[in-house]
C-alpha cells in the first residue's frame, strides 16, 4: 500500500470542483468540501475524500438532489423537523446544526430531527460547531443496516453513530464520537483487504454464529452490537443503535431499521418505504443554561487532567481523552499534509477525468 | 437460597414507614417507596427495596438530608440547574425530571443538570415520568468511581447509566436503560456469592490484567467499560460513562471521576471535593415538538413489531424490545408478589426492629 500526501489547500479545492461540477451551488460545494476535508484532517479517512466517488454516484442515481430546498417543516420554540429535500448530508446536517443553535441562543437548547437526507460525514464535524459557541453539541444519523440486534439473524440497524461535544478551556473540546457497533464497516474492510481475521465479537455469519472471518458480513452475516453478544453487553449496543434509530428517524419520518437507504449506489433502496430518505438528530445545549461557562469549562479542564494523568495499565499507553487523537492529527495533517492511499487517489482521477475537473 | 414474596402494598408501607422514621415528610416518604418499588415490580432487585438499609446508614452517617430544600439555582426558558440539598436522590430526581416536564410543555423541551445528590433508584424510573405526556425521557446519574478508562488500571468512572424511554402507541414504551460498564456491579455480586468465574472482559485485577475471578474487584481491581478491552470497544464504553459523567457533575457542580462519594456509609467521601454530592442529568421532549404524535407512535409500533419480529439465531429466544422484559416482570409481580432473598427479608427486619417499624 503506497501513500501520496496533498496538501490540505489541494485536496479542498478538487473537492469543491467535483461538487460544482454535480451542480451544487457554490457555498454549498465549500460546506461538502469542508467536512470532507476536516474528516481527513482528523484522521478519519474513512469518511473523507475517500468517500467523494460514493456521494457523485448517488447523484447520478439522482438519489442526492444538488440543491435541494432545505426545510424547516414542523417547529416549536426548541424543536424542529428538518426536510433535507434529498440533499447531501454534508450540506443538510449542517444547516440543522445551526437551526439548533440559534434556538439554543435564545431559549437556552435546540434540538432538531432530520429526514429525507444522505450520509452526513463524520458526526463530530456537526457537534463540534455547537462547542464554537460555548454549548454542548450532540449529534447522530441512522445508517443502513448492517448490524443484528442481540439474539437476531438479521441486519436492521447501521453502525448508527453519536456524538457528544463538550468545550474545554485551556485544552481542545472533548469529543466522544463513536460506532454504536462492536466495530465499523471500516475496520473490517482493513481485514478484509489485509487477508487478516477480525476479533470475536464484532460479526456473525449468516446462520447467526460468531465469526473472526471478515468475509463474513458480504457472506450474508451481520454486525454485531457494541458488546458483541448478550454475556459482554451487546444487548447496550443494540439499545444505543436502537436510540440512535428511532430519535433520527421515527422522530422526523425518514425510513428505519430495514428500510433505511444503502450507501452504495449499486444496491437498490426498499421499494416499500416508511420514511423519506435516512435521518439525523442534533442537540446544542448553552453551558450556560447551568452554570457560568468559565466554572464549567474550568472543571473540564480538571476533568481532563485527571483523566490524562491516570495511572495507566502500561506505562507506554497513557490513558487517551476522548477526541485528542483527532485533534493531534488535525495539527499534524494541517503543517504536512493528508497522506492517501493510491487506490483513493485513482479513484479521484478516474472521476476528474470523467467530469472534467483537474487531476489531483 | 430462599424467597418470600410479598404483596406490593405490604413492601410499600414497609418502605415507607422507614423513610417516615428518617424524617422524611410523608410525601417524600410515598416517592421515595415508589421509585424503589416499582425497582422491584420492574425485576431490577439490585435497586430496590435491598437498598433501603444503604439510604438509612447513609442518613445515620448524615450524608442524606430527610428534609432538603430541593431547589432549581440557576435556569433559563429550557435548562435548569438544581441543587438537591443533600436529598435522597430518590425524591431529587423525580422532582428535576417534573422541572424538565414543565418547561417542555411550554417551549418543547426541557433539561435539568442536578448536583449535590444521592443515589437516584433505577434511570428508568425518572425517564418514564417523561412518556407519561408524549415526551421522550432521558435520565442518567454519576455513580462512585469502580471502572477503570481503557488503558487505565485506576477507578475513575462509576457505572454511570443512561436512560432513552420513547411513548409507543399499542405498546409499552421502549425503554434503553443500561449501565455504561460492562456488567453492572450487582451481577458481580452475584457471581461472588455463587463462587463462579465471570465473562473476560468484565474486570481487570489490581495489576491492570483481565480477570475472570469476581472477587478481584474487592482486592484492588476495577470494573471495565462497555467493549471490554480497546480491541472490542471499550473506548466507546469509555466515552459514554465519560458523556454522563461531564453532563451530570461538570455541568452542574456535583463531583465527578474520582471524586464522586461512594454509596457505601463505611467509605468516607473524598477530603477534597470537587462540587457537591452526585449528580443527575435529564432531559423531556415533547414528541409533537417534531412531528404529530399520533404519526411518531404509529411508527414506534411498526418499529417494535419489526424488532421483535426479526428472524432469530435460536428460534426459542426471540429478539427482544429494550424494556420489554420489565413491563412483563411488572404485570407478573403486581399480580403474585415481589420475590425477595432472605437475607434481604432479614436485614430489612433487623432494620425494622432498630426504627420501631412493623416487621414484614
Amino acid at each position: 500500500m503506497t501513500f501520496l500526501t496533498f496538501p490540505e489547500s489541494k485536496l479542498r479545492s478538487f473537492t469543491e470542483q467535483v461538487f460544482l461540477k454535480m451542480g451544487c451551488p457554490e457555498t454549498d460545494a465549500q460546506l461538502a468540501a469542508d467536512v470532507l476535508l476536516r474528516s481527513d484532517l482528523r484522521g478519519i479517512d474513512s469518511h473523507g475524500v475517500a468517500r467523494l466517488v460514493g456521494y457523485v454516484r448517488l447523484w447520478e442515481k439522482k438519489r442526492i438532489n444538488a440543491t435541494p430546498n432545505v426545510r424547516v417543516v414542523h417547529e416549536t420554540a426548541t424543536t424542529a423537523a428538518v426536510d433535507g429535500d434529498a440533499g447531501l448530508g454534508l450540506v443538510v446536517a449542517p444547516f440543522a446544526m445551526k437551526v439548533a443553535i440559534e434556538k439554543a441562543k435564545t431559549y437556552g437548547t435546540g434540538w432538531v430531527s432530520v429526514k429525507n437526507s444522505n450520509h452526513f460525514g463524520i458526526a463530530g464535524y456537526h457537534a463540534l460547531l455547537a462547542t464554537e459557541h460555548d454549548m454542548i453539541g450532540i449529534s447522530m444519523t441512522n445508517a443502513s443496516p448492517l448490524v443484528a440486534p442481540t439474539y437476531a439473524n438479521e441486519r436492521l440497524l447501521g453502525t448508527n453513530p453519536m456524538c457528544y461535544a463538550f468545550p474545554a478551556g485551556k485544552y481542545p473540546p472533548v469529543v466522544v464520537d463513536m460506532a454504536t457497533s462492536a466495530a465499523a464497516n471500516g475496520k473490517l474492510e482493513i481485514a478484509q483487504r489485509a487477508k487478516q481475521p477480525i476479533p470475536e465479537g464484532w460479526a456473525q455469519d449468516k446462520d447467526g454464529r460468531p465469526s473472526t472471518d471478515p468475509d463474513q458480513l458480504k457472506a450474508g452475516g451481520s454486525l454485531l452490537p457494541l458488546g458483541g453478544d448478550k454475556a459482554h453487553g451487546s444487548h447496550k449496543g443494540y439499545g444505543l443503535g436502537a436510540t440512535v434509530d428511532i430519535l433520527s428517524a421515527v422522530l422526523s419520518g425518514a425510513n428505519y431499521g430495514p428500510w433505511v437507504p444503502p450507501f452504495v449506489a449499486f444496491l437498490e433502496p426498499p421499494a416499500d418505504p416508511v420514511g423519506e430518505g435516512i435521518g439525523h438528530f442534533f442537540g446544542a445545549m448553552r453551558v450556560d443554561g447551568f452554570r457560568p461557562a468559565a466554572d464549567f469549562k474550568h472543571h473540564l479542564d480538571n476533568w481532563i487532567e485527571t483523566f490524562r494523568n491516570a495511572r495507566p495499565v502500561d506505562p507506554a499507553q497513557p490513558v487517551i481523552i476522548p477526541g485528542a487523537p483527532e485533534t493531534e492529527f488535525e495539527h499534524e495533517r494541517k503543517l504536512h499534509g493528508i497522506p492517501l492511499i493510491d487506490a483513493v487517489v485513482n479513484d479521484l482521477n478516474v472521476l476528474a477525468e470523467k467530469l472534467g475537473v483537474k487531476k489531483l
